[in-house]
């Protein structure tokens, strides 16, 4: 993969699109919390997966119809406030929302994704946003990704974005959040974008395909949002048709990136944790234990406090339902075999746990399929974090 | 149920029986770290349940064996050490200890059930071991119910005994730890005893009914540990054989009694989160709604930061495949609709949450199956606890 210099970073790398980011005045913190990306064409194909938790927030149930159509002429985004468990009038905000938009754009609002992170259960206060829309849609501007970025963080420390340039053509994206299957409060919003000429199909099954193995394959705390959105437009600004596979692989790159950027990022976390599962029968058997392991708060506790007890992801593989024989699991930390053939190994005092970066590696010995899932370690800050959010 | 005076407490409090509690030397601490649990008949009748993890420690393969017979002559237990993960050696440990019993009071190995609680992965040390079992043997007494419980604790605070007296007959028990589906480092083992004259089919209907209300519906942290043991002797001492469903009650009673002192005894815990879920279609659907939202790392932060956050407990009945339609979902905080039809119901600011005890209340108006499950709060005292434990 050829990095290029870029016009734009994060969703204004690729060519045919504008952003913003403004501050609205609906975080009480006075930050920037409304982001607006417009697709300039001259395509308008765009693709995007959704929460899988069946209480939706009224901006995924608005945007997954949106989306039906294959066609994005711009996403807005706010943060401080998710707009969810808001009911018939908290749909009406969206829709709103959208028209706004598209009144401001000259678009059709039918062809405007919204997304929205922040508390459950308070309606917005539109008399903040609907301004705010307006005030973006005057800042777009052709390098305007990273003040998009940085209008859609919450907790987040840093804002998130990645590209990949190939050839002629880039990927770019933002994110923000700390996890697609397991996001904390902070749900996690990612826009992806492309110049690259590939209509709606083609997007859809480069994006789930990535998905599959980046953002779904992140777990910081085991929970799922009610706003989870992951979409992906293309302009075509760059006149060229990739190869599908090189194109899948672009996005799957940057949506590796961005995620690792989240796992780096998330909640209170000191450690990030690498759970590479192997030798599994299948890779469905590899992805429970490894995502069993990264659950365990057990473990995720033993990590935070550096202690290889390999004791705690022996009791987690034992409670999946995966091909494998007690007796035959070997268990590595930080590459130590601390865990042969489901007994004490190698030495744990050889084990160096003071990097950010733990690696736990699990060899089922049962085939060759594998997973890796990130996780982080469970600390005091998280707790603090999430006991003092809402009050 | 009348409740008469008792001979002994706990495994004592049934007549036939005698316990003892002894400092064998396993513990570091130097705190009491093994009991024996015998029964003086005339009957032998004993069931089991056992832990559903894959990877079983040692006593509990051992302990398995002993119990298809459905003939107990003693229990040995210690703390200090879990004997998990310790491949065949660990295995000829645990027959070592049970043949040591079975020398020690002239009964049969075969009959000699074994618990054990600690560490994954460490062998036992046997030269304090055995000679620990003589010290018990000797100490064994009508009253010693209390000294064993003394000596099962791990991390508990304090030890946990329970006993009904029903007519003639008594059911007794002693429990250490945290959970069943979930305990914590600290395995979950419990024996209840009772001199009612029931046989072992009639044993294992009644623990198995009592244990699927209360010791499976606890769940402390999620995380289901390698040792967990449940098991109920009868010595028919009382000449009485109880009417099934009177007996099966007791055990539920006494089974309630044990799981609600774990659950108040629970890691770092500052509060006991009860969830009640009514509405449901099926008992199963209840339950799996009541565990998703138990194990929700979010609301057990929100819950130690005394925070009414039912946004929580929406995304947490979300993620699950339980009837119910999202706009229909009532929530209730210690009484407070907080959540009426799915969106922002009765004043949150109304919810007292300064009380240890918090009751959370999902009504899913899908029909009329109910479930109660019981967890605690997520501390940072939790997470100091786990990340110092084997270090």
């Amino acid at each position: 993969m050829t990095t290029l210099p870029l016009a734009g970073t994060g969703v204004t790398a690729a060519r045919g699109f504008r952003a913003a980011g403004v501050t609205a005045g609906i975080k009480a913190s006075g930050t920037p919390d409304l982001a607006l990306v417009v697709n300039d064409g001259p395509a308008l194909a765009a693709a995007g997966v959704f929460t899988s938790n069946r209480i939706k927030a009224a901006p995924v149930l608005w945007s997954q119809q949106v989306l039906k159509g294959g066609l994005v002429s711009a996403v807005v985004l706010n943060s401080g406030g998710a707009n969810a468990c808001t009911g018939p009038l908290g749909f009406q905000d969206t829709h709103a929302t959208a028209e706004r938009v598209a009144e401001a754009l000259d678009c059709n609002a039918g062809e405007v994704a919204v997304c929205s992170t922040g508390l459950i259960g308070e309606r917005l206060p539109m008399e903040k946003l609907l301004p705010g829309v307006d005030q973006a849609a005057l800042a777009l501007a052709a390098d305007g990704g990273e003040a998009a970025a940085v209008a859609i963080k919450t907790t987040d420390t840093v804002h998130k974005t990645a590209s990949a340039t190939v050839g002629g053509w880039t990927v770019g994206g933002m994110a923000k959040g700390a996890g697609m299957l397991a996001p904390g409060l902070a749900t996690m919003l990612v826009v992806l974008t492309t110049d690259a000429a590939v209509d709606s199909p083609g997007l859809d099954a480069a994006l789930r395909a990535a998905t599959r193995t980046t953002f779904d394959r992140i777990d910081s705390d085991g929970c799922m949002s009610t706003n989870d959105t992951v979409l992906l437009l293309a302009s075509g600004a760059s006149g060229i048709t990739p190869d599908p596979e090189e194109f899948a692989e672009a996005v799957r790159a940057v949506s590796a990136d961005l995620a690792r950027q989240l796992i780096g990022d998330a909640e209170g976390a000191s450690k990030d944790i690498r759970i590479d599962v192997t030798g599994a029968a299948t890779e469905n058997d590899a992805l429970e234990v490894a995502r069993s392991v990264a659950r365990n708060n057990l473990l995720k506790c033993a990590v935070h406090g550096e202690d290889p007890n390999w004791g705690r992801v022996l009791s987690a593989i034992g409670t999946t339902a995966a091909a494998f024989d007690p007796d035959s699991l070997d268990v590595a930390i930080n590459g130590v075999w601390v865990c042969r053939s489901g007994q004490t190994g190698d030495d744990r005092n050889l084990v160096d746990m003071s990097p950010r970066e733990v690696v736990i590696t699990a060899d089922l010995h049962a085939g060759n399929a594998t997973a890796t899932v990130w996780t982080n370690d469970l600390t005091a800050d998280y707790v603090h974090e999430n006991s003092a959010y809402s009050t």
